[in-house]
């Protein structure tokens, strides 16, 4: 009721633009099957689908919404091109009629949603469209593609946030992360929800994610000696430079970096310098500190330790919590591609048709019916108490989180920078009630409500389903 | 050494020419600052990389090579637009003279690798990459995201080929994929690796992969009636289609099927008619059964029977042994994403520089040194009896599995067809030890020897860092 205080400001940005996301044709076959049914049986009426969350994995106690940004640049340019058509026609599946019509689809409906960097929970819509059934039905495939990825991430990337207290995080995961929209996307992702810099270039290119990067251990492999290949790399940058000291032997590595830090001072000015070393392998713990008391002992304070190397939110809170000497953290597979959780159990499921409510009734999977709302109330400083996942006609308590992003097919604002983004996901994250940011497994009871209208709706449709047989 | 002997098959497609991978950017940006020191130290000579995999997923006996054809157009494709080279100058962070060379970077190196589909196993190379350091390294990141994406892919397609015994397989699973690409080419490694169908409309469009897809429950929620909508569907299709059964109540939306069957015998010849049902939720084995005796009493034996809803191989593997009467499965999210082993432990690592091996001592990352040959052994009737890895300049008993692909930045042949290396995957899967084929998480011991001469040269470069340092 109250969507209108809340919009979310939405627009596609030029990077997008330049490098389209992939046509019309990336769905499932059977929306294509469906839209003709819905063409020829002359059923236009407006459709309300939601997309949400039916059970958290194990391993987490709440999401964070990502993706729609790159979600409504989707429903923005949304179309099928003649050579779609012309391949559709190809498969001899489809009416002539049919294809015609589907050549003038465009999105024409409406978009609500959570902000991106929202936290939220099982049963709680974050997106709601409301078009005519025949547009509304064709997203679903792309919109849930595009959601899911974003939001999985940025629910791994949320736990890292919390688990490192402050210290920088960088995403190192491109390599392993499933091709390359994945790569780009997960930076994304990792990025709204408070990561610090990226490994990846082209993220930095297309979202101005800050970026970062050392050296590999081919590099020092490469070189005859690890003093040589230290001393080079220093040389090329124009920057104070991490230094990877784990290739063959730690120690003398680190007494190589030390050396090479008092040969730059004696130097200076040059245009190099060391800012940090790296340690990616074996007993990170152990390496840390005897790096930190060695760099100390040299007077090499303010050159940091960068840990990586398979790390995820539990190693890093382990080598916190032992007061290991880190400064900063690599993350890579594990965050890259959600390493315990790689898919969430996200479903876009159809609420009302003509101004009706509907509900399936398989087990397992029944849905609670009607256009919904979910109001978060807050204590008095800020924290979460409860969510009510309510009627969209009915009142709550506490604000709405779902707002107009789209009407009739248009943007209603651009959409908000990815720095801000980022700023008030940490501020969410840091409202959660403390139990929620707990890393274990143990589920814990944030409590979301369904209100008694939603519960009485439900049970007069399966009524009316029931007597219909 | 015999490399020359089974050459495979490598061109760009014309799909892929239309919608180019993203830029060389999409990389790490430690691989350009070492691309720097490399230009500016003038380390120009040849490097050799090997990609492989260090150590199996538990769930995993074996593992199953995709991606060439895209990496090789990945290769192929390598340039650096004035674009990029603006963003990388807006950064500076790089030299000029080091951006104009850049500008000028191709690949013009060699590309041996074993053919798509092939069974591999942990510490054998599947890609071998020799060419100038700078290039060599610089193709690392991008490589390393495109092989390991469709192998992770491939290898979790093969394992429910193995429990589908010849029942019919569809990837359902692009919704949940992460972000488009890997909807898209989860598609094309599951086909390679012997599934029959993809939802995925854009798959069959750019690999011609054939479609499949029936109808969701929005469907018939949709409808006043489960009947209605039934009879919608089928009205608007142009061939025999599947019905959704277990939106409500399986019996007896099964008895509507029936009944629409017998309208539709009546009043043949209709357009439509009915090819199968599909279950998607609940007990899946009973309902089938009931299903089957259903369809099976009314005289509807050909209406066959699809099962859907979360499988794996694990599940489809206990609906089989049970006897469940199905046709086809579809396969979603599990697929998509490997839900068990999302990522694999593959690496790219420098084996050589100019003419010298080189060997990483880091703990647990350890590498085999010098450019390497896998040779696989069979027994008399084709079964896998042995691998052997050894270095490229020995001899040894079987056939070499890495082939010449492309040569100076160039593909010596084009790429084979998609069918005939899904033909050539479903028969190296069949030639597995049956051991191997099993499902289970119990690690079987296909043995892969490491050849004497490996094992001596590493050593020897051990004893070489060591005294060095």
């Amino acid at each position: 009721m109250d969507d209108a205080r809340i919009r979310i400001n939405i627009r596609v940005v030029s990077g997008l633009m330049k490098n389209p996301p992939p046509n019309a044709l990336l769905t499932d076959f059977y929306q294509l099957a469906m839209a003709q049914a819905y063409f020829e049986s002359q059923m236009r009426d407006t459709a309300v689908f939601e997309l949400f969350v039916r059970r958290l994995p194990k391993s987490r106690q709440f999401l964070v919404a990502g993706g729609l940004e790159q979600a409504v640049a989707y429903l923005e340019q949304l179309r099928f091109t003649g050579e779609d058509l012309a391949y559709l026609s190809s498969l001899g599946k489809f009416s002539a009629p049919f294809l015609d019509h589907l050549g003038t689809v465009r999105f024409t409906g409406a978009l609500h949603a959570m902000p991106e960097g929202t936290p939220f929970f099982a049963d709680e819509p974050i997106l709601r469209v409301t078009a005519p059934i025949l547009e509304a039905q064709l997203l679903e495939s792309r919109l849930l593609n595009i959601v899911h990825f974003q939001t999985t991430i940025a629910s791994k990337a949320a736990r890292c946030v919390i688990a490192a207290r402050g210290r920088q995080l960088v995403d190192f995961g491109m390599r392993r992360a499933h091709e390359a929209d994945a790569g780009l996307f997960a930076a994304r992702a990792a990025y709204l929800a408070g990561f610090d810099a990226t490994a990846t270039v082209a993220a930095g290119q297309r979202f101005g994610i800050p970026l970062s990067g050392t050296m590999a251990h081919s590099f020092i492999e490469a070189h005859d000696s690890e003093q040589a290949a230290f001393r080079n790399f220093v040389r090329s940058r124009r920057e104070p430079t991490t230094l990877l000291v784990d290739t063959y032997d730690t120690e003398r590595a680190l007494q190589r970096v030390i050396g090479l830090a008092e040969e730059l001072k004696a130097a200076a000015p040059m245009a190099g310098g060391i800012r940090a070393v790296r340690i990616d392998s074996g007993d990170l713990a152990q390496q840390a500190r005897r790096a930190r008391a060695a760099l100390d002992a040299h007077g090499l304070g303010d050159v940091q330790i960068v840990l990586s190397g398979g790390l995820d939110e539990h190693q890093i809170e382990e080598l916190l919590a032992a007061g290991v000497p880190a400064d900063a953290f690599g993350v890579g597979t594990a965050l890259d591609v959600s390493a315990d959780a790689p898919a969430l159990d996200m479903a876009y499921k159809l609420e009302e048709y003509a101004g009706r409510p509907r509900r399936k009734s398989s087990p397992g999977k029944a849905t609670w019916p009607g256009a919904k709302q979910v109001y978060r109330e807050r204590t008095a400083t800020g924290q979460y108490l409860c969510d009510r996942v309510v009627r969209l006609e009915e009142a709550a308590v506490g604000r709405p989180l779902l707002g107009e992003v789209m009407r009739d097919g248009v943007p209603l604002a651009p959409p908000p920078p990815l720095g801000r983004v980022r700023e008030s996901s940490r501020t969410e994250l840091a409202s959660l009630p403390p139990a929620l940011r707990a890393l274990g497994d143990v589920p814990q009871s944030y409590p979301v409500s369904i209100s008694d209208a939603l519960r009485s709706l439900a049970g007069s449709l399966d009524s009316a389903q029931a007597r219909e047989s």
